[in-house]
């Protein structure tokens, strides 16, 4: 009696005959295309992990940013369309800024996610306003920050729907990893052991070896705020997940993670 | 003698043969792919009791807000797409405020479900109010409030159209749901049959089994205006209503529903 | 040689080779789908009967209005697109309200009409008149009024085209109705006459059983400007109307109709 | 070679391979679908004589004008969408009012159908004109009226043209009026027996019976400007053309046509 | 390899495969549905005559307009759409009054013709100048005039391009008119062997039997500049050139041509 | 894999999915129907020479301008529509214009022709500059010119690709006469050598036989700027070149090219 | 189960279900059509080298602008479409500009490309920014630059992506181009050797013989920043890399690579 899905789905803001919205849905595919990134939220602190596709060796690893700083406070992962993420980074920014200058206080984590999903959903429509879109964005995102109500890991997806998360996976190997975080997450995890797990997780769905190269780190404690990992340090905590495979590097400026 | 239904449905606004609206109707099958929501108006008050689906076990349920506090005296609950909500329980406080700061009274129920209801039927307008939509709504709302005329439940489907219910389900469960809550219904009624009412009925239209973390629950009095119900009272109250299944818990702050 | 009809009923304002413009006519449809309502003028008044569709027990009557005032001495039952005749009952009260403001007199029910008219032609242009619409409207109306000329009784299809009539039915029982109301108008009934002709005419298209709930009816005479029944009085006249369904209830505030 | 003529017809504003404008030709096929109205230009005066379809014995055949006054020396008499007539008999009123207002003189018929004529030919532009349409009006017009040169009668279709008759008949019965004037109009004919001959066509024209509640006559002399029949002098006229199907009716206020 | 011409010939500015703007063409093509009419351009001055239309013996035919005066010293012909042609000669006469008012001298034929193809190709462009079109204009035109480089003749088609000619017909006649012209035509031509030879010509290519009615003769000489004939300078001429079927009328006010 | 490239074709601004932009590449097609132009640059100046179609026998030749001056120093050969030529030639001559009137130098033809390509790029953009086209220009520009850097040929293609060259030939009988081109160039030609070759060669792609009316030709030196061939001076160059079919005309004011 | 990509890859801004962008991975099919240009990045400086398409002999090479200044410390190699590339690096110029007015200091190479990039995501969107497109950009750059950070080579396609790269090849030949760098690059690199590099990948993947007509290199070192080869450098360059093929030219103004 219904249409073939197929009649529906390219209008940007048209209903199936069930009710449903295509386009977003596809746009939910597009995560399913992009690198993996993990994001562990323990009481110690928040810990992101992610996937960096180096397609050739000539290729500069450490100009391919995956782990923005948006605040000092709160750091994004994201997995999909690279080009679409600026423009919602860009909006965190700003409104993070907005909120100090304002409340002369840290915007909340998930008021920023809230800020980040307003714009999400304007997709469509002939707003004036410049950052909209005439098709939904083609990013997921991983907010992982401390605010007063301590550390915490915000989701969201294409559909500008953002939940609160212990653990979450997103891109191409999220299936597979989410099914992981669900056996390995305790509330009573330390950062370390967080760590330790995003980076087991992320050599399981990963095609290719781990290496500091192609996986970037990141870490937020009250105390150490965004704490990008360098090379170095990438190296060393892939050393002591994998001791067998990675031989322990000279370590310069060692830090404890 | 007339076409399939096929041609007519995809323009937002197309005339059917038959004098149909079909993406106004699609958006209603939105709704029908939504979390289940129930609301019962009885003479001491109005209750909501709404589903949460909770996909992932790291997830944060506190996070996925199904019952919103719209002014002290008026609470919603929606079923559908979560996005387009956000835009019209925006509307309906702002209307709010603008009542109390015009008339220095509260807004009646049903005026505040119009001045939603006026934003639903704009889609596909060229008008150069920012919020108007290029398709229907995806979102049912109830509408459960406290006026001058006593406890009110009103219910809005995505046509805008909005009607005063005494007892009324919406989301994917609500057929079966509308069904029980007729058996059920009496004018006589309390506040604290109603609730159980709800959560009964809730439990026979979810796939999974009721627990503090998918189950949202809001009742409202004339003395004590909008009161979403702490994790520890939905336990309560579901220990007090499925005896054998939710073993009594260590009580704190106990209050009386 | 010609086409068949499919090729040309989308466009909102494209003729078809046979010179018509199919998606009026579709919206002419949409009223054969709306509830019934029927309206009779007299030397003595006019009478407005409309049909209530109450889907669920646990609905509201009361709140779905199909009667509604423009003016003191001004009435509209509609019947089609409820979202759709908001727009226009609008239109009439301001068109209403500003001839007061400027003449000091009411306006005459054919005015009014006009001035609806003149909004429901308007669809599909690109004025900036904030009300235009991208399609036609699907509401028929009937308007119920007195003014110098007596009472009147005018209807409006969605056409835009609007005619007076001593007697008219709308809405999906409408061509059984009106049928019957040319058999039984004559120019000497009385109000109550017509009241009653109006009602046994509903009674005969409607599928459920007529009660206090389901039916509104409005009466307008000279000296008792818009006076919508209240729930005893509609028990009230169909018990009049029809004896053997409707015992007597005990009345309360007996109004002379 | 060329495509079915199909492929062509729906732009509002492309050619046929042949070079033709579909929409254009089809909205003057709308006009075949309405009303018959016949004007006859004598050296006397002018006559128009009008079709009203009275699709229900209860409708008040008062309201439907099909001759308009445009202003005290030009009238009109149209056939096709009524909705459509409004607009352009709004711009004629207008445009006479603008130039006795200017010129203190009347404005000449002709120079009243080129200013309709420019508002019909707008169609498909995007001028900022209000009153530009988003396809050809549907309607035709007879103007008649009585300049400085005299009686006059121009037709005017919807493609914008207009040209001047002695006699011309418009909508369903066009085609075998027209005939029937060219036989019967000559350049000494009286407004009398213009008269008789505009009903007398009218009546082989019309399906129903001529009768005082479905025809218009108005009648235009240098001494006796826009001059609408009233109910008695069309029941007379028509007495006095069929004498044997209108029996003579007691006149009230006769006066000579 | 290409496909067939009917996939490119809708979109008004969307070249096909070969290179070819099909509208453009189909432009021409409504052309070639139009009365005919020639041009002559003689060392004594220049001649236009043009068939006219008449569609019915009641039309009034010097209301159909085939010739015009842009100025005292240009005059044009066009066939094709009425309609369309009316905004060519606007924009031609208001050019004309601007050269005039600015350089206090008469615009070449050139100039003029320049300034109405400039409008002609603007069509499909968002220009804010409300003249630009959504289509090619459907007319031709010959332009007559007279100036500092003596008689002269130019054409323009819808396409804007214009050529100076010393004989041209377009229309439906057209390509018959043209052979005859170029057979008769030379260079030492007076003024009246170029007026019988369009009348020659004219009749070969009209169905119907040329009268003072439907033909328009115009001749213009650097003494006597915009000169319509009069109906019976037209007869004249017509009994001149055709002495066996138009017997000599009584001639008023003779004028040598 | 692909599909065939009819579906890519229409899109003004869409990329086949080998990356091509097909509307720019019919438009160089109907380049390929125009008239043939052909330039040739020597160290002594340069020289242009174009076909003329001449359609009738009774148009006039000297009103088809295939060579334009855009300045004294800079002239333009074009072929393909000649409608678009003109918006062109009109920006290049502002362009040369608004460069003396700013730096009081002549403008370089390198920089005319980037003048002209910025033109020729902006098709599709809703720039709210007047001259941006819906569609890619259908017209190829030869730019001749003498600059500081000495006399100059470029050529733009409807992609707004400008290249110089040192001789080259567009529209119809391009493709054999670049290649005669590339035979008979050498650096040391003088002018006059080169204007036999240009006859010579259009006289081979040409369909018609060479006179002074459907060539026109111009030549450039720097003593001698911008300098058009009289009707006797082609002449005298076709006898000079032809002298077999071109017998020797009485000269009058002879000039040595 | 799902639809062929065909249905989806013509809209500039709709997911296909798997979450693609058509439009995007056309235009970087765009580039495989372009040229190839290669760049290396050494300690010493970085090198680029570009292949020009010569499609006729007397074509002059000289105009043909593969590699651009952007500033005296950025340069830019591009391959694709020629057009779009003018916009990129108009907007990198701008830019430049803008960051030394305001900071003074250098722009570096980074941010550069990061604001080309923000000027290529923007197609399809309707922003007042007169440089946004209807489509993605069909180019692909290669920036070389020398900032603080030492000599850098970044690589942007067409989705506005840009990393850094040690050695980049883009084009129709980069495919092979590129595996061969990879081969061939290594840290210690000269920039002497580089450009040895760089012209033998060339060689390799270009169909015709190389000369100093098709090749254009450009050096860039901290003390001689943006250096193009003359015609006379080029030609030393290759007979030094195959001194077989190219006999050593008399070198005038010698200067060391």
């Amino acid at each position: 009696m219904f249409l073939t899905r197929s009649e529906y789905d390219r209008g940007v803001n048209t209903f199936s005959p069930e009710g449903r919205l295509f386009q977003v849905e596809y746009a939910i595919e597009a995560i399913k295309l992009g690198s993996t990134a993990i994001g562990i939220s323990t009481s110690e602190g928040v810990v992101l992990a992610v996937e960096k596709r180096i397609t050739s060796p000539l290729m500069e690893p450490t100009t391919i940013e995956k782990i923005v700083e948006v605040d000092k406070h709160i750091g994004c992962a994201f997995s999909g369309l690279m080009a679409d993420s600026r423009t919602m980074i860009d909006r965190a920014r700003v409104e993070c800024q907005n909120h100090w200058f304002v409340y002369n206080e840290n915007m909340s984590v998930e008021s920023c996610a809230q800020a980040v999903s307003n714009l999400a959903i304007q997709f469509g429509d002939s707003d004036d306003d410049g950052a909209a879109m005439s098709r939904p964005f083609g990013v997921a995102i991983l907010f992982a920050g401390i605010d007063e109500k301590g550390p915490q890991l915000y989701h969201m997806d294409p559909s500008g729907t953002f939940v609160q998360f212990d653990a979450k996976a997103i891109g191409s190997g999220s299936e597979g990893a989410q099914q992981s975080l669900q056996e390995v997450y305790h509330r009573s995890m330390t950062l370390e052991e967080a760590t330790t797990a995003a980076l087991t997780i992320l050599k399981q769905v990963m095609e290719e070896k781990l290496n500091s190269s192609n996986v970037e780190v990141m870490t937020m404690t009250p105390k150490n705020l965004f704490h990008m990992f360098t090379k170095e340090q990438v190296e060393e905590a892939l050393t002591n997940v994998f001791p067998a495979e990675h031989p322990t590097p000279i370590k310069v400026n060692k830090q404890k993670v």
